[in-house]
């Protein structure tokens, strides 16, 4: 394992990691058949390590109103925006697995809009966007508008918690230059 | 076919097409085993039609020192952040199979600085990038960039030429809504 | 005739061209007392010449609700934004020409929203600025908004197709630094 | 004299204007056979009325190594970014007087990169352009460019007061609505 | 007194200002306790600090609708998206002391939308942002939403004309690199 | 407590929290003498509150080249481009503090280019915003100027971490409509 081809800085041996951390990246490969990059380079920080999948899990794996596959949406449709190579890639792959459509995780990072979605996922993604970019202009009027698409005042944080934690992974993944395994290209295409 | 799926404006029968339009339709009906959106939506104006391909073809037929596959390199770079649905997703099935590489498409849409591309390739979609946005800004700088990674004036004619017409090609289907067909997205992805 | 007056490129001599262009070329000196800069400069390319041309007068000279005069403000509006000298100088001519009226074309290339026009020409022209700015948020909505003013589809179609087409025009004319002729700055003045 | 043909604000009678404002109104009007609309819509306010005109005479009217040319072309570059119709009709005529030049107006206003400008022309607009948008970013290497091309430290506050004070101009005029005479559109052009 | 601690440009002593300049300044200094460096540093102009301060006055001091505290969040609001250290922390000074609060000038600065302002002062400060920035957008119904959180047209001039006149004013801040002086920064906190 | 003075969303009252969560808060209003709006916020859903903090307690209290009050600086420089009223106002009291310095926060949130710094912490900065905002554009040329200034990979890793962190904080801060603590607009300003 080379670390420049993972990231612009060190990645460490699965045997010199600390427990925990070897311990869920070993998980990780056993349920995917490989290891995804994020975590070897995120490894060299363990505590930052931590932190990182403890918010993940939080948001993303949490009981709610969203769908695993419209969360994925919101993390494949602001990371293109972000221009981030990894997280479109990588979660563009569980987005076409959660969803089983070959077709909607390209569709969402292009132009949303544009995409096989219902009303209340275009909403959803809209505000995400919004949260995503210019998130002091938010307002009690984005609320109301998301409460017309059934979305409750959970729903809404959870939103905002998707765009703002994967705005965090998108700018560390650029300025990392993490890449994404070869494995998510093709994942989640035939189904 | 109903006009819908394809374009937000009607899309005519290929009997009631002129026969020019009806036997390129055919030819490259033959060659692809579909016929790709963009012809049928464009069918509904025949004199646009033999403009726009005569275009595309005058770009991205003719003899040069660009590759194909760098041209498609530029069509699918300036069309994701001209958040082209069809072109990046079209396009970018015609990227992997001139590259015959798998992963390149989605690393050129998302983010080329990120993207297995040499130097000059990358000084090649700066450029592109360039003409697709503030193209008033170009100048004599950028010609003397270019020149120092090998590209003549007729190389920089081309870059500029593909970068602008597929700017007009994003608008179009943008506005049309232009729907990418199913087979273009797994196309060249098991190379 | 040296081309560096009038282009970055090369420019061929009248003699030198294939015949059709030089046949085009000599008809609208006739017509018009000189030689547009744009059909010298794009005789460099004589297959995009025939592309462009024939894109051109397909939008601009066919028939349809759009007046002569209203084509062309959509050209100059849209080619300020893009700070493209070239077609603001030559299309302002136009326009001023078309409309009878000294004073449109430099209020349309300069604030539009301020313009001597009618409510249906401003709806007409903020759909342009959008087509030629972000496109890829044309919606619904805008389809509406240029129903209630009388727009009907093929309307919309010209107006997306013009701003898109000189949006192309307005990279190339960047990239080739192509010099407006001096006669275009004072014609249809004294009207 | 109807308000509503100048500004959006009301516009005052002659007579009923300060004795002060009355005379620089009519010292303007014999000088140039009509009365710029600015002095009338300003008149509307005589206190910021005599303070605007004293601003832009200290900047417009003072000694100093810019040629009265060179500061109209700061205002007429400026004032098309700002998207100003009064001060870039209004202005571009003077400044095709002042140059002596029938061209040069249009061509600065719309890009002035493209004009027939000297490199130093330029690099004082390049550092206007600057002053009137991200001025936050001016700093020590924006002047050390600007005395490369022979510009002093009071040349620099030149540039900058005229580029802030018609940002100033383009606002008011803007809000206000101010209509451009009809005579300022042909004046200079057959120099 | 060092120039360099104050400008960029050369500041003048007192004894050499002209008299006027010299009275306003020892009456500043008399109310203030000091001198507030915007003088010292605009002093090197005395035609420009006498139209800049007769400008400020009649916009600032003249009586209307617009409370004097009214008037400096548009100053504050509007001079930090301008990124001018001078105005922001002046005004933000002034601001707490004529409303009597020491948290509204930090508060109105970051993000006016969510400071304990009432929904007209929003509505002021979201039209002050307009002219601020897009002002060639400003139309009709800029005027309605305005007229209907009771402003009349008068009290649209005073705030078009505040954002105006302190966009020049941060222009040349920031150029000037003007510093704040050191007393501004706590006056007003503890009220 | 009242919800709404805080937060959009429900605040939970510290007896109803699990007793991690209580424990840390009132070690905090120990510490502090009151408890930080962040904090209670945060509360209403505990695993994101343990992540968030384990997150920033590893990249605010790590060993490292970079001191506290420079880690503060990037907070507050990127939280006021964010228009985050919290993370400005709180930080900048902290930064004061760790600084000794009653004026830096206010000179770092409004223009950190005119901040009393010095050249290595003002390219800190200059890459802290680059990563607030086109973190895509991040590339080797910023990893050079860095290091130019003494900063090893490591540092930049802590700099991207910090503004990448904050920059999700600002965005949930902002969704939420985060009300700073009145106490922290005073903190630190008479040192």
């Amino acid at each position: 394992m080379t670390a420049t081809h993972i990231s612009r800085f060190a990645v460490p041996e699965l045997d010199a990691m600390p427990e925990d951390l070897r311990e869920r990246i070993l998980g990780v490969q056993e349920k995917s058949g490989f290891i995804p990059n994020i975590f070897l380079a995120l490894a060299h920080r363990p505590d930052e390590f931590r932190a990182f999948f403890a918010y993940h899990d939080a948001l993303m794996e949490k009981p709610g109103n969203l769908s695993k596959a419209e969360r994925e949406m919101i993390v494949v449709a602001t990371s293109n925006i972000n221009q981030c190579q990894y997280c479109v890639v990588a979660h563009g792959a569980i987005l076409r697995i959660r969803a089983k459509n070959p077709l909607i995780a390209d569709q969402v990072a292009i132009n949303y809009r544009k995409a096989d979605l219902t009303p209340r996922q275009k909403a959803m993604l809209d505000f995400a966007m919004k949260v995503s970019g210019p998130a002091y202009e938010v307002g009690e009027a984005d609320f109301e508008t998301l409460a017309e698409h059934g979305f409750d005042k959970e729903d809404i944080w959870d939103i905002a918690g998707i765009a703002a934690f994967f705005g965090l992974s998108n700018r560390m993944a650029n300025v990392s230059n993490l890449r994404p395994n070869d494995e998510f290209f093709a994942m989640g295409r035939n189904i």
